[in-house]
């Protein structure tokens, strides 16, 4: 961060992001917003119908929207197919990124046979193990455990106190959050004269180019293959990804998702917040579940699913809960009934 | 912690916290205890009902009770409305703090141009960024990890290990269990030509006085404004907060709650473990939320909410579970019947 | 790590185990696989029978198998009752182990009056506070903070970046991943006057020899008496155990299960991935729960047990959880027409 604030015309934004200008292209814009609290010369954006409501009262010196809307505005417009991609990718330009010199900060305790780059960034307090190589342009945040025979591709950025336990390799332009675990030994056990046996776990983690990993997600590594993310595959916080997982490129999942060992989940794949999946499954290609389902067998058609039941007033809920209980015996009933009946 | 144990003479507690004092006065105590372990020179409390009848065989030297159980006791008691906030407050009296000497540890990695204030305490390992202020009294336990541009207001404690990635502004007395993460880029993202697209985060996190934030608990920070908890609200482990979502004052979470981007969460919610919370709804004041329900639309009544099934041995659950999937044939298939017979 | 790669003849590893060859004794094994991906001079395994077609092309140079599955099987074999298990043995001898020399790294904080064993190996940036105790042989990875009055066992490993906050007492052989958090204050409330109140936890927290806990797992310190884990309990990844819970012997918990505060959980109990177990309940021993069950109640029987309801594609899902709402009176209508009919 640092330097003097950015500025802009909406006429240099039009043309530097091929959107279609209506209204006064000299306007400056020095930052963006909601179109809630956008102030003048602030940039706000309009892409869920649902706040389409706020545009009247909108301060902001301009509004990214679709063409359907802007004959509504009445401040100058940037038209745009997709005003929230656009929005992205205007937002970037007044991101204040923190400043990651290159090279390696005096505490950090480093291999003699790892492997740094000298454009990389390592700060302070960092372990790097044995074997371990980190590539141009890689920033290793404070508080950092990179372990044994672990690769930590071009232009990586792991923020802050991240560990890769061991034989993890990261691609190009990965982001790790924080508390995120890459490589811990997966949850192996078999049951032995009545203890536990530790299977030991051989393989290691394999993270394709622009995937992005969520404060305190952990992802195990093989048991004897790889764990594999695809490339441009998008973990958000606390999910939890079993041994010998599979997951396609540019799946996406929300928040506190569960995936069991060996699952094995297509490309393209929406997986809702606290969705789980259970283990040795298969999701095709093109999968969108639902939060909080749990999926516990194989889909082989894209498309949305779900499980639970809707919420409701707690004492009403209570009545559905306990027919549920009873649920087979109404059925029976019923169908008894029909049978009566007929 | 050190020094001689404590002890207080029971009429001086009576006094000290405003409580009824029956029997004898001069009964010394040196701890706090439960009414099952609780020996001779130790205090011990009965507020839940169901652990009334472990009343009669009780050694403790006296205990905290209601007025309507204060007569089946044999020892000395003291009457309290409310005996569980009572024997909280007795037994903070007790409670052996870590020692946490005012001054920087020689291994911490501070800034030039961030400010320490001389009465607080930066334990060893931690990393302090660019402008950010700690301020009087305040706690940075060993291996905690401040961002730029980040406050930890008078009295906080981060006790260990807990990493604010920038712009987070903690208020006074606030207390992050080790683990935490504030303030990491939430998950925002748009599909662009078949590639997900980040959505810079320039926003940050505000944190009311005496929040306090459990342990592995993860908190975004906003897209565009900032993700705000108000005053006293507290937040289990493993809990996980979504970008510019809004939780109001005294509301408490439970372990394993999700809430996605943009929920505003009234005051005094009571939201029960491992729930869940769709973004963009709105929960008013005093919403209570059962354990592991989804709350997928916005509650404008107080109230408490719930949904899924009960627990079932699983042959039986099976069966109920199999109708589920025909249920609205079934009902159908009632309805028509109705309509037959009438 | 280090040192040539071991080799052991079919033979040898037959004698070693107990099991039974068939087949070629003299075949070099240096390796283990799945059967899918098996090599020359690799050893696989066949347990599940779902993988018994991949026999036929099965590369490997010997596999490990039922007597059952040995006729059916071209390449030499060792017969187990237990394949599994046999395998996870034979697998041992092929795992590479980080080296972990004894002695402290000069990077380390450690109080003047905490223990640490000459044999026990400290990693950089390690915390280890007042009157704590690191016993022979133990293993603390980088970044681990050890608090106040906690024991290491012998023979222990913290991988990495483990939190042990204050009064944690490891048996023997445990083993903790990265992020893990154990005695964090649990989550102790009451409210007062409008505010909530915190409940001091002054208990600590007990685990048994062998037991292994998960990464980003949190096991939260009792308020008056101990959170327990008896020996050989393994839990997976982010599970949160509140405090006061005690879990009985070799009882294992697959990932993101919730238990909340003291809850009694028995031995050899299987608790499945995001299950939750509720505060002040108990399951016998030998209680298997499924995947995302929510345990409201007792269990008082071994068997198994679960809640919701099954996937659904979204459409028929919806039917189903609409008619859900109103099944108490489709109840009452099945059940008034009964007795109108008879």
């Amino acid at each position: 961060m640092g330097g003097a604030p950015r500025q802009f015309t909406l006429a240099q934004l039009a043309q530097r992001f091929g959107l279609e200008l209506r209204g006064d292209g000299d306007v400056l814009i020095h930052g963006v917003a909601t179109l809630a609290s956008a102030a003048s010369g602030q940039l706000a954006f309009l892409a869920n119908p649902r706040y389409r409501g706020q545009l009247a009262d909108c301060s902001a010196a301009a509004v990214v929207l679709r063409g359907d809307d802007a004959d509504t505005a009445t401040m100058p417009v940037l038209v745009a197919r997709d005003p929230y991609a656009a929005f992205a990718k205007i937002s970037a330009l007044f991101e204040a990124r923190d400043a990651h010199p290159a090279g390696i900060h005096p505490s950090a305790a480093i291999a003699a046979d790892a492997v740094v780059d000298p454009s990389a960034h390592v700060g302070p307090f960092v372990t790097i193990a044995a074997r371990s190589r980190i590539e141009a342009g890689a920033i290793v945040g404070p508080g950092c455990v990179i372990g044994e025979d672990c690769v930590i591709g071009k232009d990586c950025e792991l923020v802050a106190r991240v560990t890769l336990v061991t034989r993890v390799r990261l691609g190009r332009n990965v982001r790790i959050h924080p508390g995120a675990v890459l490589g811990a030994a997966g949850f192996g056990l078999a049951m032995d004269a009545g203890r536990w046996l530790n299977v030991p776990q051989l393989g290691g983690v394999v993270v394709g180019d622009d995937c992005e990993i969520g404060a305190n997600t952990t992802i195990d590594r093989g048991a004897l293959d790889d764990t594999v993310l695809e490339e441009d595959v998008r973990l958000d916080n606390q999910i939890q990804i079993g041994h010998n997982v599979h997951v396609g490129a540019h799946t996406a999942m929300a928040g506190c998702v569960a995936v069991a060992g060996s699952a094995r989940i297509g490309r393209y794949c929406l997986i809702g917040g606290a969705a789980g999946i259970v283990g040795h499954i298969e999701l095709c290609d093109k999968v969108t579940v639902t939060a909080m389902t749990l999926v516990t067998h194989s889909i082989r058609e894209p498309g949305e699913y779900s499980s639970g039941t809707p919420m409701m007033e707690n004492r009403q809920w209570r009545r559905s809960a306990a027919r549920f209980r009873q649920l087979d015996a109404l059925a029976r009933k019923v169908n008894g009934q029909d049978k009566e009946n007929s």
